[in-house]
């Protein structure tokens, strides 16, 4: 079975470089595939994307080494499932809360005897191997989203759970979460320390710390808190920003400082 | 009828900056017409898109102000009048050689009697307003590329085409015919001329010069020279070049000099 | 951040004539959209249509005034938050049962501290502007249908969970609740009392009553009832009702009383 | 091979009442096949149809008793021997002028010896059996669309062509070509016996005459005047007239006459 | 309404072969379910297809006589409803453990008083007729999937919930929860003596046995032991294994011996 | 630039064994393209299959080491140049009758000096490489369809046409041609004639033979006759043929002796 590369790079103290695909397209997919990333997610929460139009993204970023992951919609075993049969070598789960919902999480991603995963791999035996279902559950990782105050809470509570991999913290509705006003690079105070103490509770338990950013300052101050892997920017953030400024420099206007996003 | 907007900005003298999708999806045009341009083509020649892509493309433009149009992917009767029904608001059309190529592009997009467009409008009705068939001739841009050593040859014949409202200017493709490589910001003394006389010869007739480019710099060169709408780079690029310059400088690599395009 | 009309109509004692769109198509949509509706009403749970097809639909609608709304197809979080993402301005949820069931539709359909909504629009904020976190709470309608007799019993209590703004009926529904054949004009006293009860007790509490109906006439009656919103049919089934008449027309066939639905 | 219910229609000297889909949708077509049309038509030149869409729309027409025509939008080959691969059972050429034209148009439509039509059908033969090829030249009705001033001239001609069954009348481009505001029902004497004059040449002939019209009550005045085949409007615009009246009805607004179409 | 053959088949005692559609296209639905299927399963779990595909495919099946199924992803009420509205004629759901599940399952795919299914079909009617919803819960056929080891300990249990027709046996995901390598072919007694004790109880009810299998050998040992309805194996498996032997046939290389499917 | 395996089999004296993809869809690309094949060809002539299908049919066979090609629906440039921007690596070009055919389709598909193809790949630079407009005109492979007694004629003058590679024969077309039933596996000595010349004059030219075959026993039989290149059946006959036999097998039934195919 095809290794998952991002094991490797976490093992080798490595830092990974996360895309995130929000247009629902596997042109513009491939195109953002090439450029560079460690892994590339595509989001069906938040991104306009959902499984039909994800399949054909799989494809498009497996025509590349970047490691193909998916932020599903919500922790529902449907979508997961059919994410994991179409290839995805990771997943990324938004709000989860508690430990019950990272064990359901985990139930559904992992195959018996770890989770209640049926099988059925399409495009994953493709991607991966006809040995897929031997090795899905040590090459396919599992992330849950800290982003709630019950999240928070619950962190030591969740990263207990057997199967899971690691956290990824959405600051901006942790921020929302904490009273604040959403922002992927929070200046709040009780909001940075909930995000350096996410990093530093997982990684003590030998798991990895993964965050949204909203570009490269952020994302550099992350890795140096201790995460292992950071999204730079959705590819419509991307695409909105540098289309603005270039029109801004041609018209003779000073350019937006970076567009905040959430 | 709905005015175009574009043949105010050139009345008033004013520079048109167009942005140009490649993406074939609703989604991402709809994000990069918000960003400030005057005009959005698609482009159905060298982007991966097919009509039915880009009548969603063309919905997803008219939520805004920018004037949509397109790049069609040949001088086609088909392809013509089908985008000009669902409500392109301009055409640019490759290749074009000759007065007589020019002729036939213009006779495919307009009606009786300067044309022999068939009447049938369907989005074009709901963007424009149901005068739409009465005004269409007027509003309606059409831009032939000159981009052959033919097409400058012939400048001034191709010009002379009742029906059409300028040109459109393809750098690489006039490079590479004039045994240059390709490139969007020719360095070479002929192609630099070539553009040149293509803007002063255009404006002399009183129609609009509009031409390719690979980013603000180059584009406010050739306002300089006359030029009055440029293509600042295709959205797939913009995204390509501003993902791979936010990876390097997560990675600490120093960033690309903006990677040419052609 | 863009108003909502809906909302200014009912606070002037308006009436809200609703579209409802079951054709899966951008297109169709658009035609649809232009004929003049207040609003319109994509239908993901008993039309054919999915998430993916609803993206391209919510931007035909927004080329015109009317309000982009959807049924989703269950309360479900992801859906709910995916389709206000990308940019419905109000919801209506089937089968609202219990005050619990409304709750947890309200939960997943507004952000902190209202409701557990994830921060990440992304047409929204094209549709209504960068604004749309601070505003959405606001400026989006949450309806939950009531259609069946627990849903009857229980509807003082739904009405009374904040950030709720209305009620819908689904007449076909609640008539089977009742033992009754499923149809859009009941005959029947108890469904005719309990229809018009659902719209006293939604007035008196200063909330909106939504209903479907099969046409002008129903519609004209319900909002003589108190109904502040109706539907008048869905768009496969005018387009059904009327090429079926126009076909009979030209046979020299009699037309068909005007179809029931359901 | 199935049968091409439409010429036993004729044979019989009945009344083919034709339906014309301009959304490009399978489930649309589905709903609209069912009401009772002889034939249903695609409209790939003027409705924002494309191939790809025509493809599940001539499966949605082949699950009723209607025959699956096609409308192309131009006289090319590939399109033309793509829909007829496809099983449509019927092609409308727009916009012949002349007999080489029409001789063209039969060419890409017919199998040797007649024509030089490709072999490889691909849904056909699932529509009309493993023996498509052997009668698809007898079975497949092939149209050219009169509509210009030239194809007027050369009607004669045109019907001379070995292999052509008959024409189909665009008025409102008639009328274009003719010096007269684009309608589907024209009070133009000019075009009034223009369009009375292709019928009874083409009848004469023993061919079939086909008309577009804008409703039942044109379309019985071209069944008197001996066309054989009429199409009513397409199923945009009478979704588009039948909303408009609704909501007209409900606001207690007078009906629209019917919209003029073209 | 239109009567489901398949419950004729079983009253005559017949065996039901059924396909299973894993490529999310109506073309390739459409060839497929011409090759002589009783019924055709689109599987939306583990199939890359989602609810807009399957539309079409089922379309695409009802040109045929093979009866259209759905393999649900989940036992939720969304898809369940929406694939029944689409024209279903039966429904498999995976993974039911519990006379619960069984009882939710049915909850949601028969009317009232059965059930609480939501009134509202689309394609069902044009698939069935307009007295769809007075017969659906008689011609509709619902299975359970039995598949883990607490669905073998409530067999009976499952099978005593009113409105549920029968069961289908994953025989991979069976072999998975006794801890057996996945294979639609087991060799493992207990593995074995389970399938052959599914359908006996299920036979002994009176209901339905359905059981996935490998292939034609396969199928025929189940049909002996009882069952009424067997899968063959999916369409993407039947491409693969046959473009794999004829490669290898034209290689003069061994044939593959039919390889293992899951 | 990528190096087209291909070229280098042909220089090895090897075979080239191509599949060949009618089914419009990306995950049956996928997985045909991982059976074993040297080389898939996407058909958008007889295949159901056009431009916006096919891009992530490209995509998913640039997943696997098979060369990606395409046969165009016509010789035009529109879609020859497309489809080489969307990085298909060869071209089979349909019912080239001469000379004069020959050279336009490969002015089409040649950049200059050779040809007039316009610069402005998109997925072929991710496929090849930054340098591909360096090298696309030594990598890509164009052929020409003999499928016409005039192609036949002119057999020589076409091979002589610079800037082609090679032939492809299609023997449905050919026998038709010749006045015989359609077949992929001709017993006509006529038509089995020419197909052997079509081979010898082709290879002695140094240039490549291809061939339309219905499966392996004709595919080395054409090997063996000089062929290098040979298609075995398209992926929707695999698929009819395998299921056709299995269903036959499970009831007891003779299978269908190979169908044969056109």
């Amino acid at each position: 079975m095809r290794k998952n590369k991002l094991r490797q790079i976490v093992k080798d103290g490595g830092r990974i470089i996360n895309g995130w695909c929000a247009i629902p397209n596997s042109y513009s997919a491939e195109v953002y595939s090439h450029c560079g990333w460690d892994s590339v997610t595509i989001d069906l929460q938040h991104g306009p994307v959902d499984f039909q139009s994800a399949v054909p993204m799989l494809q498009a970023i497996s025509t590349t080494d970047a490691v193909p992951m998916c932020r599903v919609p919500w922790n529902d075993a449907a979508i997961i499932m059919k994410l994991l049969d179409a290839g995805a070598y990771g997943l990324i789960c938004p709000m989860i809360n508690t430990k019950a919902e990272a064990e359901q999480f985990v139930s559904y991603g992992r195959y018996p005897p770890i989770g209640t995963r049926s099988m059925g791999p399409n495009r994953a035996v493709q991607y991966a191997g006809a040995d897929y279902w031997q090795g899905a559950n040590d090459e396919v990782l599992l992330f849950a989203m800290i982003e709630t105050q019950a999240g928070l809470d619950n962190l030591e509570a969740i990263l207990s759970v057997k199967g899971l991999d690691g956290v990824y913290v959405g600051p901006s509705d942790l921020s929302m979460a904490m009273g604040k006003p959403p922002t992927l690079d929070p200046s709040d105070k009780g909001v940075i320390d909930a995000i350096a103490r996410i990093a530093s509770v997982t990684r003590s338990k030998g798991m990895i710390a993964g965050v949204h950013t909203d570009g490269p300052a952020t994302a550099k101050k992350r890795f140096d808190q201790g995460y292992q892997l950071t999204t730079l920017m959705n590819d419509a953030r991307v695409l909105a920003v540098a289309a603005t400024n270039m029109i801004k420099e041609t018209r003779g206007l000073a350019p937006n400082e970076t567009a905040k996003t959430y």
